[in-house]
Formats: C-alpha cells, structure tokens, sequence
C-alpha cells in the first residue's frame, strides 16, 4: 500500500500501542462546518490575578493560602478524584456488578507563578524547572502509588476549569486502564520482537521522516502513523529510557526545549494558545521487569481547522470507532513547515 | 461491598461489555466550577427554515433538492467518511505501520420535516416511523455491509453540525472498535455462563431497581452499574433480540413511547433539550452465530450539572481511564424522579 493510496482513499490504521483501529477519510476535510464555533482565549491576561485560585500568595477555595512561590510550585489537589482511603470488598466478584477499591490522590502542578505564560511562553530553564518537578514528583509519590498520572488539561475546550497555566497528578494504587493497554501491547511485542515497540517506532520514524515534527539530539516528536486527534503527537526520548526520573541532565534540558519548540509550532498553526491535553507514560513503578516499556508523551490537541473548529469525538467515534479527516502525514507537515518560535503578537516571552 | 459504601467513597466499577474500569468519586460532587460554561440551544426555532440543507423542499449543498417529505426521511451523506470503494492492500503487514482497507457507505435520517421538533418532542407514531426507518436501513445496508451503525449527535456540544433534528447510518464492511469489543466480550459470558450477558443484565436490573429510568412491557432502561456519563442510559429489551429488525410491531410501539419517555426525562433533568450521542448495538449482519449478542441502545450525554455544565472526558480520562463524580443510583434516581412528560414551556408537543 503506498504512501499516494493512503494520502486520498479512506482506510484503516492500527494503533500498536492501544491495539485498535482508527478510520481515515483524507477525501472528506473539504466538508463545510455549520456546527458550533469554540472560544478563543481572552486577548489580555494578567501577569498575577488576585481573583486566581492558583496565582502566588492567594487564598484558595477551601482557605489555605499559596506561598510567594517563583518557578514551578506544586500543592494537594483541593478536590482530589482519589483519597487515600480504600474501600473493603467484602463479597466475591459478581461479573456483573464487580466493584474494587481505588485508593490514591491527587496534586496540582502551577507551572510558574505567571498567570500569563502557557508553557511554551516560559523559557527553558523554567520549563526546565517543569520537568524536574514532574519527575521528583513520580519519584515521591511512585514509592507509595503504582501508577502516576502526570497530564495537563490546556484550554477551556479540554476542561480546564483555572486559566492559570497548571498541570496534574494523580497518583493510584491501581493500572489505570489506558495502562493495562500499553503495557500488553508493549508486553507482546517485546516477547514476538525481543525490541521495544516505540523504541523501534522512534528509530523508524525518525529514518522515514514523513511525520517529524521536531526532533533534537535527545527526543523526537511525530504525528503518528495511527493518530486519532487532527494534530495529536507522540514524543519520544530517542534512548530506550522506562522513566521520567531515569532521564539524565542533558535529556532534560533537551526536553525542555523540544517541548517549547513543539508547542510553539501548536500555537503558530491556528495563531492561538493551542488546547490540548498532554501527559507521560511510562513504566509503572512496580517491582518486577518493565523492559517493554518505553517513556512516551501523548499530546491530544482538539483543533481541527482554525481556532474555533475542532474535531468532536462523538457519534461514530464513541460507539464505534475513532475517524479522522486529515492523514497523519499531512498533520506532520503542516506542523514542520511552521516557525517553531512564535510568529504572532498578543503572546508572551 | 454495601451499597452505602459505593455511593460515599472513591472506587472502581467494571464494565462487563467494554472490559474496562470506571473511577468514581462520590465525595468530589460538590468541587465548584469555574470552567467553560456551555451555550444552550436557541429560544426560538422555525418549523421549516429556508436556510436549513435538511428541510423539505430545500436545496442541500451539492445542489441535490430534497423532496418535499413528511415523517422520517432518509439521504445519502453529501460528505460521507466511508465511500463504496476498497484500497488494496499490497504489503504484508508491517506491525508498526499497518494500513487496511475500509468501505462503506453513509446516509442521513431526518427524523421529520419538522425542523423544530427533537427526537422527544414528536407523537409518538412518528418516532415509530424512526424505528421502522432504522429497521429497513438495517436490513437494506446489512445486506452489503457486516456493520450498520445507526446514531444521533444531538445539540452543538456533541459536535452536531445542523439543528435539524436528525441521525446518521454508517456502514462498513468491516467491524468497528467498539463492535469487536463487544462481541468478544459477549462472547466469553454466553461461554462461561451459557446466557446472555445483556439478558442477564436486564434481568438483575428490572428485579434490583436501584438504576432503572424507565420501563414498559418491552424495555427497560438503566442508568448501567459502570455508566461513565454522567446521566448515560443503557435500553434494553425484555426479550433475548439481537437486532433491530428483529422488533415485533409491539415491540416498535413500545419502543417509541418508551425512549419518548426516557428523552423527555433527560429534557426535564436541566431544562433544555438535553444533547446527547445514541446508538444502536446488536449482532453484525455476517453469516454465523450471534446468539450471544443482545440487541441495545447507548445514550451518551454530556451534561453533568446544568444546561451549561458539562463532564469533560479529558486529561486523566483520556490517559488513564474514565471518571465520574455522582453515582450511577443517583443519576437514576434523578432521572426516575422527573415526570416523563415535559414539564417546561419553549418546547414541541
Ligand atoms: O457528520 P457530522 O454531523 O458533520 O459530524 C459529526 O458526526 C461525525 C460522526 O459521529 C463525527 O465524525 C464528527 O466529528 C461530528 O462533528
Ligand atoms: O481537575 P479539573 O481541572 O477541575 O477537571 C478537569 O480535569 C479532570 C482530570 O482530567 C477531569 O476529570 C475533569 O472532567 C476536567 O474538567
């Protein structure tokens, strides 16, 4: 099957990582949209807001006050999905009605004390500061938690309920299911290939070059070949490293700045502060041999083609399968040819 | 584990159907929301809009004219993701960059010339014209096509692109996502326990009554143990069917009065006329034996507070697995308190 077939005809790619299917339809991005039209982020946002949950010596909701903090500053989760507390199953699973206990809790990540400044607005060494706190914070709470959600919600779009640029954590002594997904999937390759799935994706995406988006010496950054989302992208260390906390210095660094040229090209393509939700995984931090995993992060951006239109996972896609208009190759392209420092005003640093 | 346990305290429920598990946070109800509050549909809407592609008598966007048709009335899909037509294959296939090929065909069901009225908001004869619409196409493209999949995006929030209240007809020679899921995971219960999965269910459901919404002779509608939506409904029928062609004429009748109920329910819930995905499921139209599948509708609505307060299925859920705040037994018994009539003004008959 090649490339030309795939670029205009509708087709199926599968997702190794998830072990599914995703519908594409590259003859269909020329439908016209009546449907509803997103917000765009308000044109000025202050450097500090006294009205801001998260903003530096503030009260929050529930009475405690921030620090003066400067730089990335993490603090509980005022309303945490998880507690540390685990329910007692008494009786034997009914296949049924099977319920088990969920025992965790959650944090808030302020990414800097500007109110102002999305991620790829900070400079590196602030981004910097970003990495290293997503990972002392695995490495804290991964010694009581098996799982260790780290993501950002950006935008309103996605949910995010504070515009103060933050991220999460969510920490559990469970898989999550997304988790049990990657982890077989990645499980079985490694025993049919004696390779690791995305160590060999990253080396092979990084020879065909089709879908790059941005790459260093350190990581790499695709759209990739089986994504659901218009712009989603896969970002890869190019070492076979399990953990965010086995990352060396110079890998760090690298990252900050890959992560700030990535999302820059996000905020060039539709001249916005690009939503998405973004997060890492990686090996759990459970005793036992996770050779078949390799650290990744996932950007699920839900633009489509502007500002205010975006891809809406619904219908088809909820109860039968993911579909998406435009190819992966041509997501990848677009992206590339964009500057990856910031090519339009209203934005910060 | 006591029912009083699961309605107070964080923990996980299993979906039997989908294999997966569901994080649920009672205590997190009350957390406030200063997220994006969500536009409600317009006050005043005409019966026939002249501007409307769905309309009687109007002209759509690639020029075809519509008939000037009364009751459920059905098109083919000017932009249809899926086209009668197949890519060839012609590698073996690559694990990590797998392609395949996809054809199909997609239509559009008006649900009637009444550019006003919701689903919910018809006689009940004329949502019994939906069913039987919904049956033939079943029939009609089930016999080209293993998978006709039958949905409605309903409201701007779910992605819907024309208010004209309709649904939509994908079908493929081949079995989505969600459909593969479904089927093994039936599949291992008629196994293990030589009935039904779903008759099963409906079974316990209608003797339990904690999660039952509505019920008549022929159905009954649950807000399911492992619901991930808020207010999401599982219907049902009494008896073991495995597709909608299967109905009896009693069953089709009682079918429409039934989700008439059920919509107007959801519409009197936050007042508006409540968005939601739904579909159908039931056994793949191939040769074999689908004893083990069970005819079913899901309802996936996104409200979770108000008319402009929604869930967001992002960051952890879209990572990690699937949250919820209120339980499944006081989403039903929200649900079940209402009047199945509509109890506010602005609306249809
Ligand atoms: O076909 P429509 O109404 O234009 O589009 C809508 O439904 C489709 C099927 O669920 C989705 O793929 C689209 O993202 C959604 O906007
Ligand atoms: O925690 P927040 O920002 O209030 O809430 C947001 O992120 C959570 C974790 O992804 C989701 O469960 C919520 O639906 C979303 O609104």
């Amino acid at each position: 099957t090649d490339v030309d077939t795939l670029s205009e005809r509708p087709h199926r790619r599968f997702n190794p990582l998830r072990d599914e299917w995703v519908l594409v339809s590259p003859h269909r991005a020329k439908r016209p949209w009546q449907g509803r039209s997103e917000d765009t982020a308000p044109d000025f946002t202050p450097a500090h807001d006294p009205t801001c949950y998260l903003c530096a010596g503030n009260t929050r909701v529930n009475g405690a006050v921030n620090p003066d903090y400067r730089g990335a500053f993490v603090f509980d989760n005022d309303f945490p999905a998880l507690l540390d507390e685990s329910i007692e199953v008494t009786s034997e699973p009914d296949p049924l009605f099977r319920a088990g206990p969920a025992r965790g809790t959650a944090r808030v990540i302020c990414f800097s004390e500007r109110h102002d400044l999305t991620l790829p607005e900070l400079p590196v060494p602030a981004i910097r500061k970003v990495v290293d706190l997503w990972a002392s914070q695995l490495e804290e709470l991964g010694a009581q938690y098996e799982w260790v959600a780290i993501f950002e919600n950006k935008g309103a779009v996605m949910g995010c309920s504070n515009p103060h640029p933050h991220g999460q954590i969510w920490a559990s002594d469970f898989l999550p299911n997304e988790i049990v997904r990657e982890d077989d999937a990645q499980r079985a390759y490694l025993q049919a290939h004696r390779t690791a799935l995305l160590a060999d994706y990253a080396a092979r995406e990084g020879a065909d070059g089709a879908r790059i988006v941005e790459e260093n010496d350190h990581w790499i950054t695709v759209v990739p070949f089986w994504a659901v989302w218009p712009f989603e992208t896969l970002v890869l260390p190019k070492r076979h490293v399990q953990r965010l906390i086995d990352l060396t210095d110079a890998e760090r660094d690298a990252l900050a700045e890959h992560l700030k040229r990535l999302c820059t090209r996000y905020d060039n393509l539709f001249e916005t502060k690009f939503p998405y939700t973004m997060g890492w995984h990686g090996a759990p931090m459970s005793d036992g041999d996770h050779g078949h995993w390799q650290l990744h992060a996932h950007f699920y951006p839900p633009l489509l083609r502007s500002a205010t239109v975006r891809k809406f996972m619904v219908g088809y896609e909820m109860l039968a399968e993911a579909q998406r208009d435009l190819t992966a190759e041509t997501a990848a392209a677009q992206l590339r040819e964009l500057s990856a420092t910031c090519h339009f005003t209203n934005k910060g640093s």
